[in-house]
């Protein structure tokens, strides 16, 4: 299996979290998330979508989106119960990352990061947003070890790879001791700390 | 089976057409998209993430997300085949919808529908992206029937939802023949048209 995409980006990462965990074999193929490198021709013969990450099976069959291909990885394994109801409470929380964290976490991030930006010029409506996801975690992580039930699964990993580093968008985890108690514990199972 | 939702909210609707295909029953407890009724503490007791729509279970067990809501119910149905490879492409386009398409095409409408505000004071960066996300819609429309493959599935649901009602957000589909065709035929299987 292939994987292409940038190793600074926090959804790229979730798929080396997820293969490494699950020790699956892949070749990294570096693909930047600047530079139009995902709008070229060949790229979007691979991925209509021209973003990353994007695997790329032995057959040469190809899938997008980080969370369909962590959940598509993990299924048959840990990380991802059988249960479907299990499932559904994984996917929620997938689904929620993409929607209500990751524009606002992960866009703060890239700006700050990758653009050099002042933090006084983030965005305020993003930044208020962040900071009511972040919030919302630590009230859900105070009730519970990890994002579904007692166990890592995907939705950990999904929501890890930009809350780990929420403060390089300039957000302080150090007011929710939860969030931060739940990063440190992942971190332990994914042998990342 | 309790949907609280609004249904004029294609999020909401997305249940809709899901159980309706399926003939499956539920009661439609009417929460509404404004107003604040999903911050209220006696929803955020059915839901944390204070969003409509929510799932309520006979047993009480309650499922916010549209997307891993109706991937929920759709399970074992023709609306997501039983193949991991197909179900991976479905999740695709599922992920797809809510970061690269919602975003953009509900939210200009939800800004000139309910917000009441002219068609020139939408967000150009908006506006841009949903006309990037109508012609990737378009392009992969032009070889494929249905999203995935040759049969309606819940990503064309999911999709549907406010690709049909894209105009309401000034957006034009008259130069997308694929995208209205497979309007069309979607309309036609969930017998909304």
């Amino acid at each position: 299996m292939k994987i292409y995409g940038d190793t600074t980006s926090g959804n790229c990462l979730k798929i080396k979290f997820t293969t490494d965990f699950l020790r699956m074999p892949y070749t990294w193929v570096f693909i930047s998330a600047l530079d139009n490198e995902t709008k070229t021709p060949e790229f979007l013969k691979k991925s209509i979508m021209g973003q990353i990450p994007v695997i790329e099976l032995d057959d040469g069959r190809t899938l997008a989106q980080s969370n369909a291909i962590i959940r598509y990885l993990a299924r048959g394994t840990v990380l991802l119960p059988d249960d479907p109801w299990t499932q559904a409470k994984v996917d929620e929380w997938l689904f929620w990352e993409q929607y209500s964290h990751e524009p606002y976490i992960a866009v703060c991030r890239f700006h700050l990061l990758y653009k050099k930006q002042p933090k006084e010029t983030r965005d305020p409506v993003r930044v208020e947003r962040g900071e009511q996801a972040l919030d919302l975690m630590n009230d859900h992580l105070a009730r519970s070890p990890f994002l579904v039930g007692d166990i890592l699964t995907i939705a950990d990993i999904a929501l890890l790879a930009y809350t780990r580093v929420a403060h390089e968008g300039g957000f302080d985890l150090d007011g929710r001791p939860h969030v931060r108690k739940w990063i440190a514990a992942s971190e332990r199972q994914l042998k990342l700390a």
